[in-house]
């Protein structure tokens, strides 16, 4: 190995509510409602190195966007520009990256040290499966930075209107699934439509936990919205 | 390469004031005064992959700490800590981590594309040679959280006292170099003494830019403060 390659290794995995990469927040923090476990993995599995972490109510988690293709161009064209505009990779946090490498900061809920090493997150933006490289404590004093300009992603992304139709609002009473309907709401919110989609009769559909979501864009006189059509529990293979 | 084991490549180098790990401030941020080059190397130095990212005033670097062993440890103790305090790596920033990666918030002066491509920062933590292995945008509304916990490096670490003696003082009036003095005072400020060294008559070298800085641990009525006892120009080879 040159000075230039390094090998890295996956001390864990997350498992949460994102089973598909579509309908993923496009930053952490977004979606306060999703939630994970990230459960450490070999010989990283060990109490010891969680030891104090409970301290700390934030993490980093430095991760590989595993489903995402190797080879990596130099401009992208980030979603919050409509799509249209081409900067730099190391200019925009997008996936298709040298190295594949992503950062996500994370709530911190539990430290779970009973049956394995897992902990429990919250916001997260990641996909279920994905290899987390590393993890470390948040420092306020030196990573809060509220008056850094942020360029062409300065402020958060706004969110969109988000209503159920009457089958969607009778499947969610007949699962009785606690924070699905806000987790749905908190994802659509982020508008995870491709750029550039006029409203149409397209039916989406986003994978959360363990349900199908269907949904369409519709326009009234305040503008687009999005209204979940129907809710679907995916059969357990 | 299984599934759980992953190659990157360094795609710039530091280069920059702290030419050893001896000195080096333990949090980026904390020495403004430092200031360095990221030279992207390779099929990165190209000024398509920065479009756009002086639009940004900080960003975040992911890097290898390159000069720490490839064996790492469940519990680490922090200087933070005095050095008697055993804490899980992972709720630490230590060097000695799986997969040696390091974060480092840095601020981002100009962005160089007239000969090669180089980033010009401030404020950042890292030796020279450092390989970086990605470059992101600071996202001030999701990455500021000013209140999050922060554990036992709840906030900065204190500053010492730092003085410079008559003879330090004739060396930097002789060397003429901006903002060196500021550096020392800054760089000696953050105790870059091993924890637990009680003031003696031992003498501390530390490498700043092209400078061996010596010093010496004092105590009076207001407690320990450091004395910059000699400045010498390092030989160049």
């Amino acid at each position: 190995m040159s000075s230039s390659r390094f090998s890295i290794d996956a001390v864990g995995y997350i498992d949460g509510c994102y089973p598909d990469k579509f309908g993923i927040p496009r930053q952490p923090g977004l979606v306060e409602s999703a939630s994970a476990h990230l459960i450490l993995s070999g010989e990283y599995a060990t109490a010891d190195a969680v030891r104090g972490l409970e301290d700390f109510s934030h993490l980093w988690l430095t991760f590989v966007f595993h489903k995402s293709p190797e080879r990596w161009t130099p401009l992208v064209r980030p979603p919050r520009l409509g799509g249209n505009r081409k900067v730099g990779v190391f200019a925009s946090r997008a996936t298709h990256r040298p190295n594949r490498l992503g950062l996500s900061l994370v709530e911190l809920l539990k430290v779970d040290t009973h049956d394995g090493i897992s902990l429990h997150i919250r916001g997260h933006d990641l996909m279920n499966g994905t290899p987390v490289v590393d993890i470390k404590p948040y420092l306020p004093w030196a990573e809060s930075v509220p008056d850094a300009r942020g360029g062409f992603a300065d402020q958060a992304p706004p969110n969109l209107r988000v209503i159920f139709s009457a089958t969607a609002k009778a499947s969610l009473a007949t699962l009785k699934q606690p924070g699905l309907e806000q987790l749905i709401t908190d994802v659509l919110a982020q508008d995870p439509r491709p750029a550039y989609h006029p409203p149409s009769e397209r039916r989406y559909g986003v994978s959360l936990g363990q349900h199908d979501i269907g949904f369409h864009a519709r326009e009234d006189q305040h503008g687009i919205y999005l209204e979940v059509s129907d809710i679907t529990p995916i059969p357990v293979p």
